[in-house]
């Protein structure tokens, strides 16, 4: 079976494939030369923010859980291997019977994390961590970015909601990946159906110019909308001119009129104006929602300004400047040999270039000043200092392969609003500047490298 | 049935619900309106491209004719749009029996694009054109942009082979189809599997560092990795030091070692070092590949040094700074009523705000100067003038419901390269700059608006 029977445009039986071919080929090596089955720390974590970004948000978590349990090879999968050649059958034998059998801590999702944070640790042996990698890190890449914009736009926007309309300027699955990202960062509701079907987020809609352009006249496309959707509905007021739109709106709808949205223009000076007229006509308890390539800085610059809600779509999904982020998946410590109980190694590449990591399993937690208000990510690799005990950020994903922390979405937002809430005031400032809290290591700033 | 039986981390049962929800429920008040069935004209195009770009890429039509064909609302999503009130009862039993039954014109896949053209052209009932609104711009905007930003870097590129390395640095389904874009683009191969395995891409990999910190020395894992992949590899040469990791790796393949990768590093200078070191060691053969977050600027300036070959990964896959395009789909005509016959009248939006649109229905043509070099994109909406009746650039991809224009990802890789070498030479340059041909309308700049 596979996806071309369901109509989707992919083809893929397995998250499996979702993965660089070098995987498979380590793999192969690694179980010829017998060190395939070495017990193995794998750490997620990212050498920097973006550039002048304060804080990131961990997204995506609850997706890595089901991509690593569905991380199969099917018959159809092994078969392309086989035909490709990729690797030989030894590997394709071993291949099918993969199930990932380790335990995988991490930054329970919607959390803050910032330089170095170890926001994901897989641990088992080599061959069933190694493979993961692509996937863990396409997911968490991407979904945290799309938090991390839509945190700075929640921020910007305070109290009034946030509609993610995104689905048409990304790929389409990417895009319910986004609302999802979205609904974490704090986003009320997406425009997406699949994003409603398949994570339960509140969908909504207005209308389009070409609804308007249908018929014959403006005045026919409202009569048709609030005919069919109720007096509450969403009118769209700039296709032609607003005064006049606004006004029919108004006359079509009544005052109970739900909505206007405005999509184009000077969204300040024309919020004020439609404001100011729908309070004339006695509408006033209509509301005003604006789009237009809105990102979090035009969501502040309308903060003075009579606007009920935000729809904000491009910004937002290519993450407002940042489309990715710059999560590694790093081999951190391995066991000396493949005896039981061998023990573990601290490893990191040492080679020049500024991509130098620090070896060794680590555990992190946010130390909190006086007022109990974020004052430092703390990072170490050997025993978690006490007064530090019941601040650590790592949770429990998996365990010997099964996943333990399946959460429902809203908790996950809720987390991430409480995380921020918990940072300095200066981490919602949105001009550029340095990660709010500093990264601090304890117990020594690298690991032993693994012998040259 | 749905994906989740699949393993796929998705759980979406077709390709309806990749749709904004408003697309529904204009649908639905246009029914009851009794304007649903008025033959309509949409057209994609967008009005400008990313800033500075000289040129566009078209990709993604051949994924938008998996999207339409497969465009159906089965009853697990009718139950979910019912169980939500999104749409009433009428709505769901039209679009029970969706399927589309009209006409789709399009640039062909890879060709190239410049602000107004007409890249896809979908004419039938406004009912059935206006639902397809979302997926095909996701499909259409995310693909392009990657084409893009691939046709840059492989021009930039010149001979030298570029590896698509992107999948770590996007959502795990988007990542398919950027290895898919960066094909089309001049891509020579990817790392994702999920590419080979869906659209037959040519995959590669090397190793990752992890492989070698997993070994007691750089000589085991080399050794491990030459004893499992011949002495044909690539082997990873900056985990510890470069100058000694290229001499271990001479002395365990010996001279026919494939090739070497650097990841990290000043790469002009590591590259002319290692090729000097690999040339008095007799491996004068050994290929030399550099990754490490190259872009089309990082390829141009090592067209100089002793590189054979470049591995891209997030630059590609983020579209080189413009992650999407700015494709619109806008109602440019409708009939008058729904009467049999009933004439065409061209709309388009005539708010203020830069969003203004072109009514009409289109064609293009390329204009060649003397030489043959493409001269000007000229758009009109009238009869198309005789000299360019054998340059338009539409063709018929769906009629009356059926793909009529699928092809294999060659052709398509080959007609973007053919049309490429057909722009002014400064097309090519990567400075930033104005569109390398003009855009002119003929037969009046603007349709008629319908009445306001």
């Amino acid at each position: 079976m596979n996806t071309a029977d369901l109509g989707l445009p992919v083809d893929v039986p397995s998250t499996a494939l979702f993965t660089d071919q070098y995987e498979l080929t380590m793999l192969q090596a690694a179980l010829k030369a017998g060190t395939a089955e070495r017990r193995s720390v794998f750490e997620v974590f990212t050498r920097r923010l973006p550039d002048g970004r304060r804080y990131g948000v961990v997204a995506g978590t609850g997706r890595v859980l089901d991509a690593v349990e569905n991380f199969r090879f099917d018959p159809d999968v092994l078969g392309f291997l086989r035909e490709r050649k990729i690797v030989d059958e030894q590997t394709l034998t071993w291949l099918a019977d993969y199930r990932f059998s380790g335990d995988i801590w991490g930054y329970p999702e919607g959390e803050v994390y910032f330089p170095g944070s170890p926001i994901m640790r897989v641990e088992g042996t080599f061959a069933e961590c190694v493979l993961l990698e692509t996937v863990i890190l396409s997911i968490l890449n991407h979904d945290s970015a799309i938090a991390a914009a839509a945190s700075r736009m929640s921020s910007a926007a305070g109290d009034r909601p946030l509609v993610e309309m995104g689905a048409r300027r990304t790929h389409e699955l990417a895009a319910v990946a986004a609302s999802r990202a979205a609904y974490v960062g704090g986003f009320a509701s997406t425009s997406d159906l699949a994003a409603g079907f398949r994570y339960g987020i509140p969908t909504v809609g207005t209308s389009a110019h070409a609804f308007t352009l249908l018929h014959d006249r403006e005045r026919d496309a409202f009569q048709a909308q609030v005919h069919s959707m109720g007096r509450g509905t969403t009118l769209l007021v700039d296709t032609y001119d607003v005064a006049e739109a606004v006004r029919t709106a108004v006359e079509v709808a009544g005052p109970e009129l739900g909505a206007v949205r405005i999509d184009s223009g000077d969204l300040l000076l024309v919020a004020h104006r439609v404001r100011q007229q729908l309070d004339e006509l006695g509408a006033t308890g209509t509301r005003i929602i604006v789009t237009s390539d809105l990102d979090e800085y035009a969501i502040a610059s309308l903060a003075a300004a009579p606007v009920d809600a935000y729809g904000v779509g491009t910004q937002l999904v290519t993450g407002s400047g940042h489309p990715t982020c710059s999560m590694v998946y790093k081999l951190v410590a391995r066991a000396e040999s493949t005896a039981a109980g061998a023990p573990l190694v601290p490893v990191a590449k040492k080679s020049t270039g500024g991509k130098t990591s620090i070896g060794g399993r680590k555990w992190a937690a946010r130390r909190l000043d006086e007022y109990g208000v974020a004052e430092a990510e703390v990072i170490g690799t050997e025993a978690v200092p006490a007064e530090l005990a019941d601040r650590q950020l790592l949770v429990e994903l998996v365990k010997g392969g099964t996943v333990v922390a399946r959460e429902p979405l809203d908790a996950v937002r809720d987390r991430h609003a409480a995380a921020r809430a918990n940072l300095p005031l200066s981490a919602t400032q949105l001009s550029r500047g340095e990660p709010v809290i500093p990264t601090e290591y304890v117990n020594g700033r690298t690991g032993s490298p693994a012998g040259a």
